[in-house]
């Protein structure tokens, strides 16, 4: 039933790469479009299909989109795109984007007939490859259903967290302001042991054994501990960019978050100290600076 | 072999009922004091020892005292009382005390020739009832090898964490500090979720189900989105005391806590507005008054 | 000499009309437009003359804007707006815009061969009808000493801030931090001293009669200290944009605020709270809440 | 009349010394103790008395004292000290001490039929040498009009702020918090500014010919601008005291003070980097320093 579907996939970074890969091996024809065409070749490799311009991934009955942030996605929202796209499209946009981008988004399709799920995830591309995403939904459950199928080939569970977009978006941000924080936290408690004498390490060697278990802590624990930032596996200017989507997000909302303010300062203190592009742990170094530690 | 040790056990509340219980069972011989007679009578039923005074209980090998905090240990630092203890003893002090306090309590058993080892835990009285406990220990090798016997009675795990006992309270600071953050970072990201429209209870499965498993935002995730804080795991007031030993840890060091000032003020807000005795996932509440919307 | 530049002036709110009298009463020919028709018609009584549209007030040596923030202002770098203005036109923009915005301003103007100043002033519509304004300018030095007469009606004292315009406006958002740091710090002190039974008047009274003389203590001060957040002298929403234009013009700049996010925080509490047409000294009741003492 | 009081001062720093001499050429009977034995001389070639030690200080009918803090003045409170105290003395603390303290200070004074006012202090060595402090008076009416026309030969004015003692420490920690957030405001204004290429000393100059006058921002106002923080002032050491005392009042009280943190945090940066003894306006390196300036 769901091989019918035909699917457009747009933005082949990292992420979008393996999701559309295991599409197609899943047996679904995938019209892939990108800005840059290696990954393009790749994936007509595997058996998708390119598409000729963007206009032509519209050419589907589920478009999917995986690409970097509000910037990025803004021309999917072009009346004059979304005029070509073939009746019925639900377009599924897995981007972490603005919770005011969802809101514009899902109106720009209504203004054309046309269907809008947001589906952020939470994994890495590793996840991605192993179809093990966590997908995080929201749209009208006639369209989740229609959608489900396929989200289904990319993540180990999908939530459905509403009927409108937006909410789905919301609680992405909020997962990622939980990441943050414990990385802000695991950089503070790390300098305070270092400066009595003691071993961050052994730190993040008990909570990760105890109380704090899984990737967060265990990952970016690591990181804050050995003081390695690279490779990143979250770069600092993303992490800001992240974390700004919620103070942005809250101040729509009128909700104070004052960690969140802490970690957007030491973020950007990371920036200005030219560590913008390494991972986003990096605030550990932030942190010991202020101790006059690094 | 560990047979032959004599153990005395000061601190009797819901922790230390327990692990003296512990003690008891595994064929030590085990003298208890505590302030309220209630909880020595139970001990003495299983099969300990009932002091006669706080003195009797230093009439031993090896002291553990499970007390509140810095004043509640305050007593056992007396030169009076330690020029009585039984020559080699060694105090095992399980309390969360200050580094500060942990300095002055090795040096003030240095003076009597006696020894100390700082061994805070992880882990609430149905851990301690099942010996499950993780222990954070710092003391002399030496001292740590004679009481690994009895600290492996109580615990899972024992960590070892260095030479000077204040090492591991400054760990069991540090641990404190992360949970203190993490619920700090739940309670601003569920306001934020609830406030755009969305359910916080999805915010709390969807992390604990993939990125932030493990007891800390499981337990106190719930709090936060049922927005249920009594009966209190671990009351406002000492949560404020905890985060006040990481601040002040912090201080002494030249350590700045930024997050852990945001903690701290929410805290007092919490306790202003007489939730001090409530869990302190009612940092919840504080974010949600903050955003308008309690 | 001056008596020979037509003046334009687009903007006749509190401010703008006494500014664009103040010009007319020095003997320039001023004309003036504005969204609302009925500061026309005052200024026209005056002696001002009446531009049929905007492009009206472009066809003068010099334009005036005087208005509310950066959304009001960008009809004005309209190109077609832009490339209807009279050759040599020198615009000052007298809002208080963003860092960013003066530079897209300057730059679009540079492109018509148009002159732009940026010269937000200090002070309330009581000084803007006295001419006795501080105006921060920044500009080309030839552009400046070319407005620099008109500039003298307007005010008591010009700075010459740099010859990038954006460096006007970076002080007066600087200059706004202060006030706003002023204010919440009174907000935070009166709320400790009445919290331990004292009398905030008092610190009020101490501070403005020693060590902290001056308007912003003593105007705002007399808020705090009286709980009087009505008529406003400067709402707290637009006390937000003003802390807002800060922290933006940090973050673009790598530059942490981490008072000015504790101020943003208070204002979006108050806004939550049904406070935002108030005075922005309503921080005060933010302050007390969050003490219990509301 | 006032002739006729006997006087005892205890403490001749920089401070006590000037207001020790203005006593003495006012006319009254002085006796003077100080730690160190140069002051005292000094004192005594005036015209003052040296007392043989402490209680001769209190051998007066009104006891000055003016030291560095809580800890110094902790002797003063020794209950076979005060029971040596000539009866009806009146001891007026003019030290910057904590809520706490002068609580407990009235009492023990009490608890000896003693009177206790507190009176700290407004103003540099320069005004307690021209007589022109600001006083910050608290206790009965009736002990304040005793030591009234003392105080008038100290300052310029005297302000009565509650029967209660600890009232005035109050007004005096709220009033040193205002001076330490118009610092950090600077602080963070003017790495602002300089990060966008404008220059620090025009914001100061703006802000004092206009909307902030006054000693503070005039004084400290040109420390930040010049990066000049030597010779101190007020060093960032004491200012971290003093923040502290506003904190730990806070946190008495249950005020959250999150500018003061923000203040603390900056002032442990700035000891963690070596610069305790420098003028606390080095918070502005601070900021320099997180935004990759300094």
């Amino acid at each position: 039933m769901t091989q019918e579907l035909t699917v457009g996939f747009v933005g082949l970074g990292g992420m979008g790469r393996a999701m559309a890969g295991n599409l197609v091996r899943a047996g679904h024809p995938v019209r892939v479009w990108n800005r840059s065409p290696g990954p393009v070749a790749e994936l007509v490799a595997q058996g998708a299909e390119a598409a000729s311009d963007l206009a032509g991934a519209l050419d589907a009955d589920v478009l999917f989109s995986m690409l970097a942030d509000d910037r990025a996605v803004q021309p999917l929202l072009d009346p004059t795109l979304l005029a070509q796209a073939r009746p019925g499209l639900v377009h599924v946009n897995m981007a972490t984007v603005s919770v005011d981008f969802a809101r514009r988004a899902a109106a720009a399709h209504a203004d054309h007939g046309l269907g809008y799920v947001a589906a952020p995830v939470l994994g890495r591309p590793t996840a991605a490859e192993a179809g093990a995403l966590t997908i995080l939904a929201a749209g009208t459950p006639e369209l989740l259903d229609r959608v489900d199928p396929l989200l289904a080939v990319l993540g180990r569970r999908t939530w459905r967290l509403g009927a409108e977009p937006h909410l789905a978006n919301a609680q992405k941000i909020a997962a990622n302001y939980l990441i943050a924080c414990a990385i802000g936290a695991m950089s503070e408690a790390a300098a305070l042991v270092d400066a009595v004498g003691g071993t961050p390490s052994d730190l993040i060697g008990i909570v990760t054994d105890s109380i704090l278990p899984g990737p967060v802590h265990t990952g970016y624990g690591a990181m804050v501990a050995e003081r390695r930032y690279e490779p990143a596996g979250f770069r600092a200017v993303l992490g800001l960019k992240d974390v700004n989507l919620a103070l942005t997000a809250g101040a729509e909302a009128n909700v104070p978050l004052p960690l969140g303010s802490v970690l957007r300062d030491g973020l950007l203190d990371a920036v200005a100290h030219g560590d913008g592009d390494k991972d986003w742990a990096v605030l550990a170094e932030v942190a010991r600076r202020h101790a006059g530690l690094a």
